[in-house]
């Protein structure tokens, strides 16, 4: 990381209810050293706390979205007494821990892709829940092109698109455009570079449009739900739906709907 | 719901071994009222009863396959002394219960969407082991848009397209048209208006065509071991393919394609 | 299977570090017959106590790649005092066992396959991590048609594409090209038929050529990682990165790319 960056490593811009975070470490590619790990944690457990927040969006200022772990970070503890297993243990524990903070966040979180996305810049869009790309943008896990397999990347990479591509990128390094992150499903939607930002906080306009207590139940519905059987599933968002229908915003946007007038959720 | 509609809820015709069930509530868009869904059940319990049907096709009249649950009725429920509470439940368990007949049923189910499939109505069509649909027809899970996060139908949908997509459609209420269910894998097959109901007759034909005990053997086996790890899989598997190799019928298919005739099954 | 046949029923053929396996029954459809299950879990188990082997690519000889189960065989086990039982039961054991050697085995395998896949051989595809296939290749789990559900081949099958579409051709026996296949997700390269060798040893040498640990504690992680919740994932994964990290060849890797020089690994 280039020292004296006087900049936040992440910005936070809002737009109406629509958080905005912008990682903000251009010159090292907004690679997730520690501090920047901290610093999108941080942001993170803000946002979780801030019930004016319905949708999140991450981007990233400069050339790349994110280019992964800090190397030189990673390098430098090698020199520690334990050659740098505690450190690594500690980073990779921050690191999965602020992975899993993007699905367990209370508001839907887009990934908007500016730049290349590479190892776990690649498993940050993957743990978003969804992803918007400029055309041409590429992504990787080419960890292994340093001799250091993405196995942390692939818990989020291999549950967004199918295992048999997931395994190819992994082992060969290589790289996938917009569009074809797109065809696996790791991308939502491929945007001209021109018109990105606005479209993402369009869709997030959107999103932030609808009953927020409904996103928010379905959001942790949609999580929860994901790997159980069928019965255990129905069971569980069984008992979110009837919860999402006794809310009286529900009953006004049912009765709204019958009566071909908007909801009065203001 | 509109009211003195003398026809049945659900209308059964059978085309040699297919049975045809078709959604004859058109004037309420199919909706999922509770008669509904109890004439739905009722109708998959005499199937899975009737050894004479090889395939199930579920087919609707009218404009809409299925426009989900019956908003009418849900609103109607609230002046109960618990504002509904328990209303929901049941409609739900029982709407569930309905969800989990589809792939628990032992002849393979096709649906045949001839209009626009939502919320409820999506899941219906998720839940069934295929769908063909007519090229236009528009898909979503769009409760999101009046309050009423579709938990439950994301359940079928989450399992059969990818997750991210799924979650695009569940909060932002967005439709999708029929190419694009097939590109995400909800639909099989995607057919000029004027031909869907040949064409899906004649897909059922096809699979009613084969050995019925080896289908059903195999619909059975695909559902229970989807889950499953690798191992337990393939100790499950191994045990239904023994079984199915076991049968006179089949002993009469192999030793058919080794002697290159058709074989004697009837 | 053809009598006579003096050649062995696998060849192996390695090129520097890439393993060559070749099913060499031709005239049989190379049918996963006993001795021919048995001659390909020999070689998969020489080969994965093989420190100099880093990539396997299994092809085969003739018209198809793989016809799937020795039909002739099984029907002569019909004489057997049991009918056939026992025999179906040792059958099935030893070809799950094959087929999850596959994923087992410490390298990364890629199937080549150059002609057509049925059932079993369709399994074996699916069973290896990666596939190129020729153009116009074809590939189905055709058994229904015989009387067979393709109940085994299934479960590698339903693990490789989306539900639906696994459903479908296991009950309607259709087959699918190369080009469908990679779209669902079976094949990741379609390759002319001229250029498949080259093609599938081209890629099978982009593998060879990276750090062979990471490569096979990366290969180990993705197959036991695939099935678990997202927390278990990410502890089982983080403790393979950190022992990733703490390797000297890795250590050198990450140095040579900061430096911006090739690795010294040799």
């Amino acid at each position: 990381m280039k020292d004296g960056d006087p900049q936040p490593l992440v910005l936070r811009q809002d737009q109406g209810h629509v958080a905005r975070l912008i990682l903000n470490s251009p010159n090292n590619y907004n690679a997730l050293s520690t501090a920047m790990i901290d610093a999108l944690s941080d942001a993170l457990d803000e946002i979780a706390a801030d019930d004016g927040v319905r949708v999140l969006v991450l981007a990233a200022r400069g050339k790349a979205f994110c280019a992964g772990h800090d190397l030189r970070e990673i390098q430098g503890a090698r020199n520690d007494a334990d050659d740098g297993r505690a450190a690594y243990e500690r980073l990779f524990s921050h690191c999965s821990a602020l992975m899993q903070k993007l699905p367990a966040l209370p508001q839907p979180v887009i990934a908007e892709v500016q730049g290349i996305a590479t190892a776990a810049g690649c498993q940050l869009v993957a743990s978003c829940d969804m992803a918007v790309a400029a055309e041409g943008v590429r992504f990787g896990v080419n960890g292994v092109n340093i001799g250091l397999f993405c196995s942390t990347p692939m818990v989020a990479l291999s549950r967004a698109i199918p295992p048999r591509a997931a395994f190819e990128l992994l082992v060969t390094g290589e790289f996938i455009d917009a569009a074809r992150a797109r065809e696996l499903g790791l991308v939502n939607r491929v945007i001209p570079p021109e018109t990105l930002e606005a479209e993402t906080m369009a869709l997030a306009a959107t999103i932030a449009g609808k009953l927020p207590a409904a996103v928010r139940m379905g959001k942790r519905a949609f999580h929860a739900q994901a790997r159980m059987g069928l019965a255990d599933a129905y069971a569980s968002t069984g008992a979110v739906i009837c919860e999402n229908l006794m809310r009286p915003d529900t009953a006004e946007g049912i009765q709204a709907f019958l009566e071909k007038r908007p909801p009065d959720w203001d």
